[in-house]
């Protein structure tokens, strides 16, 4: 086999067999392939796409090139959830402690932050004491006895994938469905997990701007899981503006805390839902209808809460902040953005709001930045309020770090119109 | 300027400015952009094409690259004429002395061959004493003098092209229309002439197997050229067979000599006609119609034939072989390959008899492959003649070398048919 005549095939149209594929994603990774190959094959693959059994034999190529995690010493359904990324989205804070608080083995490997999304990870570690790294067995370990262990991912997991969006970021071959797809697919797969929901944001906050783009990505994603033997939906979420309130990771945290004790933002409470109950179906704890209710009596009588504590002392944090909130320390200063008019909040630059935040404190440039835990943003209004004139919009929570930045962002990212006009929050469902 | 914006503007599907182009070409040379980079920018544009200009743009760049020759000290107008490649192609060595003879200027730079296709340099090169490295002022000297000089190209001449072309081969970004064109009229613009005639070979025999590809090809070139100022027009001739009835070296120049006095195989004495007459014509000397009588004329009159002699003398090379061709060193033996039934020769597999030639030796696999002058094959029998059982199609003149492996090939390569079917020898004409 030569790379040469596989970029040929691709190019000239033809799908490629898994053996090909396995070819490609193995010599790239151990280096037998040059970059300036792969990045031909990858722009190729921009222009002619590939089957779903294409992407889900690079999905699987690229899962088996480095480390899995078996589960199997879990007992019952392990079930996770994956976002595409978005501003102020702290889902897998609550939904994590309310789908373990319903039965589910919820054994979740996170990220950390870049660029204008926040990471789970960050957010946990406001909480002080709070351990992500666990071995492997400490980890199952976790998830046997109390349902749930949110950790950083210490395995060698899928360097192909690595290797090869290192790649696309500089050879303008990121926007493809197929491998957009199969890299997050490929994560997936490997950590374990035998049900799957994926929430994929869309609006311009997310990585995927456009509804019908999105669907085709979440389509492919849940093809991709089932023919990989795994049972994957996806719901397409708005990100035309945060999710919730909050966005920072020590807000956030407190958000998700008001959440679980079923006093949140309807919108974060609302996707929570949708994707809990798909997973409790899944996990064959309920009916999507009955597990709807199951999640929400959870939310009110104070279990749910009660396992984000389970889950913040097992993993070594003080979960006295998680009772008492107002322990957490604040920002310095607490800085209205007032609107200047009378009017609808009409739209909102999210990708912009969540780089205020970075500007803050709240989120890094480079993987080896530092963040503020204490920074960030909270809206007062979202899309669709009435304001009027010198009514505060949001509040700014700020310590010496870019507050002038992030002000004059903000004030640019928000409009204010003459005509209401509504969110639609979930667009989409894939089963 | 980035590298990664202007791929992804070629991905996206718009035409990219001089200054871009330039940027692109003049960074790639000089190591600034990655070859995993330039891939990708390749195969973006094999999908979505360039508009004339930029392939202009990017022809011109890749000019300036290296070193260009100014033709301004010889008198007159200089004519060159360029050919795609095929198999017997013996053009030059019967068009440059009969256009110099008829007053025309023939300033050439030609190369090696590689390949199935030969080259003009090893042709000449068979001729003993023949000498094809002149500096630049004892070329132009001889063009003035005796109105022709063939020479090696002993200049940097167009380093962006070749390191383009080198990448391409082993990304699958070769068969590109303005890729190619713009790679050929680079070399074009750089040695200088001011009119030039090319010769767009086509079919199995080719580089371009198909038709409306290749008259693409043509007209892209031709424009090309232009926009960069220069005379030029095309022809498209048929290498469904190889043109005339040799193929090797000595059995060429031979073959050209026998041209020259009016004597050759009529497909190549009319290639050679029709791009003569066009050059005559950009030259000034006579009109199209006028010219055809001329050349005529210098083939039966002696003068042809003569200024190969005086270009041979200047050169250095023993002009005796041309005025005796008897005196050319012969293989060691001929075997002669005979139809199997009665019938027409009906197709050729042209690639693979120019593959057979250099089985026996007359052509080169590597870049530093050593030549056999006196091996090849001359045809008995064309496209279209009616053969009975045990007539002789061809004679292979051989040494030692590839004998078996030739006249196997050669065996597979001509089938016979039922039915006459005749070549169009010239396909096309781009003005």
């Amino acid at each position: 086999m030569r790379m040469l005549d596989l970029i040929t095939k691709k190019r000239d149209g033809y799908a490629l067999t898994k053996a090909e594929i396995e070819f490609i994603v193995h010599g790239y990774t151990q280096g037998n392939i040059p970059d300036y190959q792969m990045s031909s094959f990858l722009m190729a693959t921009y222009f002619n796409g590939m089957t779903d059994q294409e992407s889900t034999d690079l999905a699987i190529a690229m899962m088996h090139s480095g480390d899995t995690f078996n589960l199997d010493d879990i007992d019952g359904i392990k079930v996770d959830k994956h976002s595409t990324g978005g501003v102020g989205d702290k889902v897998t804070l609550v939904l994590g402690p309310l789908v373990a608080a319903c039965g589910a083995k919820f054994a979740k490997m996170s990220g950390r932050g870049l660029g204008h999304t926040g990471g789970t990870l960050d957010k946990l570690e406001s909480i002080p004491g709070y351990n992500i790294v666990l071995d492997e067995d400490a980890f199952k370990a976790q998830v046997n006895k109390i349902g749930i262990s949110v950790i950083g991912q210490s395995k060698n997991i899928t360097p192909a994938d690595k290797k090869m969006y290192a790649l696309r970021d500089v050879t303008g071959t990121v926007p493809s469905i197929p491998l957009i797809a199969s890299s997050i697919m490929s994560k997936k797969l490997a950590s374990g997990a035998d049900a799957i929901c994926l929430d994929v944001k869309v609006g311009n906050g997310a990585f995927m701007t456009d509804l019908e783009e999105a669907k085709k990505l979440a389509i492919l994603m849940v093809q991709i899981g089932k023919l990989a033997g795994k049972s994957v939906k996806a719901i397409l979420t708005n990100m035309d503006e945060p999710l919730g309130f909050a966005v920072g990771n020590t807000l956030e945290v407190i958000e998700a805390i008001e959440t679980l004790k079923g006093q949140g933002p309807k919108d974060l409470e609302s996707v929570v839902l949708e994707i809990g109950s798909y997973l409790l179906e899944d996990a064959g704890i309920a009916s999507k209808q009955a597990a709807m209710d199951l999640l929400k009596s959870k939310l009110h009588n104070g279990e749910a809460l009660n396992k984000l504590v389970e889950l913040v002392k097992a993993q070594g944090g003080d979960a006295s902040f998680i009772l008492n909130p107002e322990k957490f320390v604040k920002a310095s200063q607490i800085l209205p953005l007032v609107a200047k008019e009378d009017g609808y909040i009409d739209s909102m630059v999210t990708i912009d709001i969540g780089l205020a935040a970075a500007f803050l404190g709240a989120g890094r440039e480079t993987v080896d930045g530092i963040i503020d835990p204490a920074v960030g943003i909270v809206f007062k209004k979202k899309i669709g309020d009435y304001v009027r004139k010198g009514d505060v919009i949001l509040e700014v929570h700020a310590n010496q770090k870019g507050v002038q930045e992030a002000m004059q962002t903000l004030e640019k990212s928000i409009k204010i119109g003459q005509q209401k006009h509504e969110v639609v929050l979930i667009e989409g469902v894939i089963l």
